[in-house]
């Protein structure tokens, strides 16, 4: 009964602090029996090699064990596994829990934090949190109020915190963080409080700040070089982002950065997505609002900026441009290609070169997509790259106080931060989507630290030529550009999917449900009801020779705001009630793990 | 997949009022698959002759489905079965579900009282309740405020509410309602505010108040006839109760009605029993303290007292007499005896016949009992039927302001609320067990409405002799008054046991597991990690021509107070916080039912 060591164990339990953290981290992750970050891996796939469970035997798949975290609301994000010990992460206030696998799932121990509860005011979308991040013998909590905490992965003790950001400014923390070589990358929350965003690289070893790249302002301040940092292929130039905003807009102007980071050790690239602009009332910012919404890939090093994307130039919408990039070698033409697929908020999804930034493809990944007509996609026009606005669904023409109907997709997006898998045996996406129209009404705001920005009535609804639901499950092709397959839900799917290498993709439903589809027709294997809600990401790992598939449940998050917060008017929850009210019927608040394996 | 429709749940849909409403719930309770209220039967066996799960297959049980509460905290009790559907409560703020077993638990209606939430500044132990009753196509509700709620089962609708008592007085409710022929048998909690017991039959067709039987005062307050309510066979005589206590502390005297409810048709009679004298010093109230610590008949349709017994005279140790009693049929030295067998928190297992009161055997259930030498059982004896107590033990002997350390058991008793099963063929009862001791310093208080009434400053921990646990789950002889086996467990037994025709026992453990033993030897067969510490009753079920078991998890009530309330002093939750500080290192707060089945 006796397993060897994992050699991430070997040196976590050793605590030998080693100054290259990211070596833990690659051991880590080439280890498929663990989980060591929320992504899965550094280039988010969130695929799994192991292959115990498999399309064949799925339909068996029961409950091992379960662990309730005490905590209610939207449970976003998943649990980590390092050698013997699952770490699991609750909503604010952001307890972590260290459980041993080897018996029974026992508390080892368990970090509570003490935060000012004033900080769940400043929260936008329910209190979540997208979950840990272990390296070098520690795991990391970046807790609501931004905290920064280190934390020994063996004991729970404190190593070192640090603070971020500032809620009374509307500062806070959603996301996980990413550690790459010796450092943390570290985002920001707060676009709907004027938050100027920023992503910001910690020493792993003590904390210490290493590099800050704002997402708008100054060029010394964003970290780029106006020659060398590219937008498309060509240098951004000087003042590129002051250059498109009106007056001092950008100290307040968003760009927010609370999603997925990816790292590509090949080109020692870091790839993120920066979120709206601040107000959502267009009027207030004319100008492209630079570098909000833009793919970004920076040098993990130094910070500096090798190119940028921006996918939602003036954004009227609030499409923020956070969600992940997934990063795969495929290729095109007979010629492999690093490339860099991202589903954004705006219902494109793009296909990018993540060397040069060269922009493949973009097509919009739900049909019901109708606030543009598309990319333009030819280099050589004035345009290129810009997607071109369908007047009767743009909200700066509409003007102020102008009620714009019928926009797809709504606010929330057709993908928000509920993160797609990739399998590189069958070359599909794995995408959960959101179903969802709007109607927007811009108003004037003025700004006050610490107050909602905000700029805009919403009510959201499901897309009015629906199958009835408020959501897909779909497969995506990234070179065609095209849904190969695709699973209607009767609420968006808020879950993050799994692929794994026994052709099975995971996804979880806001009613509760765990899903195991096939990776190439998407027939339904098998579905089980759990606790509540699923707004977490499905994670896998291997213990004694056994493989489990983890998944927390806890209904929450944007989509439903409603039922965490007990919100009942329609306009409520930045108008997510309206269209989730439903969700009453079908769950109630929990937080719970749930662990399933095959019988023996 | 049709199937034909219970006459019970015909009447429920039918809406007609029937006043029979006993001829409801013995329909419900006939019919194994339905679970209609909180005892499974009248005579609280807590047995279920469903037998698909059984000893052999019971091994390959496994999780069909989940639902979370919503609210955290203590879980007692257990969900209703009435054909399709399931109910659900929670500890306060006692919402209720109404879950479609034929739709994946989806729910058709829910109820959220509005309650004062000062309530909970005055509930001792947790802010459990256990459970709901269905009756005449009701579903009864009695909140935490005493407010007492009758819902139309399909619906939801309110059809009526009472009040039963005053929380500004400490006047609370924690348990459930018995529905008996017309009316709804209810108690009240607050013996650690000087409530004064009673209990109090309702019009189930109405709310209207039918009868009102005190447990301690004048004999026309407490429904007995001074010369045909017997205590051991002898008419207990006028002022009964007056007689036994000092001056007008009766007023505040305690007796209250917190525990189960039992039912013989055959004879008419309820039985129940009492709590503690109020305050816990023994001292500001010398005397028996009648009728607190008693069993008690009574006739079901006027309240009139058949026969008392007084288990506990003069309680020094708070040893709450209200635990159920299970009414059996059982052949002692060749003759049919109609029994009543009680677990009492004192330690002794006392086994009388329930028509006449007579005492048939009262022994210790646990071998570290120490309080007592045991009772008198001469019924030539000036002493027949009292406890011999140990002056060691003694916190009256000992004084005021002195500690009296190493009593056995502690103040929740050898068992307190968590209810033993029968099963009628293996003729053992299956008892979750404490194997808690204290020390007990009583003090002097003043009476103030509302208030705390304690009285004593209690420490609690394992038992000195321990086999490392702090509870058992014994198997009891009730005719030799011997424990068959008994399995050791690291804590108390806080869920309800269920005994099956499968020769399965299930009981929960505070640690979170489901477990199923051998009804015969006490083997352990199964066993699966809940979300939470269960102190929930496992009941069963059939749908679909499937049996299902259910168990609310959900950490609390008064074993589980520390962690349940978040208290950290070793003398907090009236003693019991520090011998169970360790259940933070196995589970964390949650309020989930799982329900469990065999694969197809």
């Amino acid at each position: 009964m006796k397993k060897s060591i994992p050699l991430a164990v070997m040196m976590m339990l050793g605590g030998a602090a080693s100054v290259y953290a990211n070596d833990s981290v690659t051991t880590a992750i080439a280890d498929a029996k663990q989980w060591a970050i929320q992504t899965g891996d550094y280039a988010n796939t969130r695929y799994s090699t192991l292959d115990q469970i498999n399309a064949g035997n799925v339909k068996d798949l029961r409950v091992a064990w379960t662990f309730s975290t005490g905590v209610l609301r939207g449970h976003e994000g998943s649990p980590l596994v390092i050698g013997d010990i699952m770490y699991v992460h609750t909503p604010f206030p952001n307890t972590v829990f260290a459980l041993d696998l080897a018996n029974e799932g026992k508390i080892l121990w368990r970090y509570e934090p003490k935060q000012n509860p004033d900080v769940i005011a400043v929260m936008c979308c329910d209190t979540v949190y997208r979950g840990l991040a272990y390296a070098d013998g520690k795991v990391f909590l970046h807790q609501a109020d931004t905290t920064l905490v280190a934390l020994d992965a063996k004991s729970g003790e404190v190593k070192w915190s640090v603070v971020n950001g500032d809620p009374t400014k509307g500062e806070t923390n959603t996301a996980t963080v990413l550690p790459v070589k010796d450092k943390l990358i570290v985002g920001i929350s707060g676009g709907e409080f004027g938050v100027r965003g920023h992503v910001t690289a910690y020493n792993i070893a003590d904390g210490a700040l290493a590099w800050r790249a704002y997402s708008v302002g100054p060029d010394s301040e964003m970290l780029v070089d106006p020659e060398t940092t590219t937008h498309l292929g060509k240098p951004i130039g000087a003042d590129s982002s002051l250059n498109s905003w009106e007056g001092d807009q950008w100290k307040i102007g968003g760009g927010t950065t609370w999603g997925w980071y990816s790292y590509d050790p090949a080109t020692n690239l870091i790839y993120y997505g920066t979120g709206n602009p601040s107000t959502w009332n267009p009027a207030q910012r004319p100008g492209d609002n630079r570098w909000t919404m833009t793919i970004m890939a920076r040098d993990a090093d130094t910070g500096m900026a090798k190119w940028f994307y921006q996918k939602t130039p003036f954004d009227e919408w609030d499409y923020d441009g956070v969600n992940e990039n997934i990063l795969t070698d495929q290729v095109i033409d007979g010629v492999s290609r690093k490339l860099l697929t991202n589903f954004d908020r705006n219902g494109l999804a793009y296909t990018l070169d993540r060397e040069t930034g060269e922009l493949l493809v973009a097509e919009k990944f739900d049909p019901t997509v109708n606030w543009t007509t598309g990319v333009d996609m030819d280099p050589a026009s004035a345009t290129y790259g810009r997607p071109a606005v369908v007047a009767k669904y743009s909200t700066a023409q509409n003007g102020e106080d102008v009620n714009t109907t019928g926009i797809c997709p709504a606010a929330l997006g057709t993908k928000d931060q509920q993160p797609a898998a990739y399998s590189p045996k069958t070359k599909l996406f794995y995408v959960p989507t959101n179903h969802v129209c709007m109607d927007y009404e811009p108003y004037r705001v003025t700004y006050t630290a610490g107050q909602p920005y905000v700029g805009a009535t919403l009510a959201m609804y499901p897309a009015p030529d629906s199958h009835g639901g408020m959501g897909n499950f779909i497969a995506w092709d990234n070179i065609e550009g095209k849904i190969k397959w695709s699973l209607p839900e009767k609420f968006s799917v808020w879950s993050g999917a799994l692929a794994t290498a026994g052709d099975v993709v995971f996804y979880g439903t806001l009613e509760g449900h765990l899903k195991a589809v096939d990776a190439t027709t998407g027939e339904l294997l098998y579905r089980f009801k759990t606790p509540s809600g699923v707004i977490g990401n499905v994670m896998t790992y291997e213990h004694a020779g056994k493989q489990y598939i983890g998944i927390l449940s806890g209904v929450g998050g944007w989509a439903g705001i409603g039922l965490a917060a007990g919100l009942t008017n329609p306009s409520d929850g930045l108008g997510a009630v309206g269209g989730y009210s439903a969700l009453s019927d079908y769950t109630a608040l929990g937080g719970q793990l749930t662990v399933f394996e095959l019988p023996n």
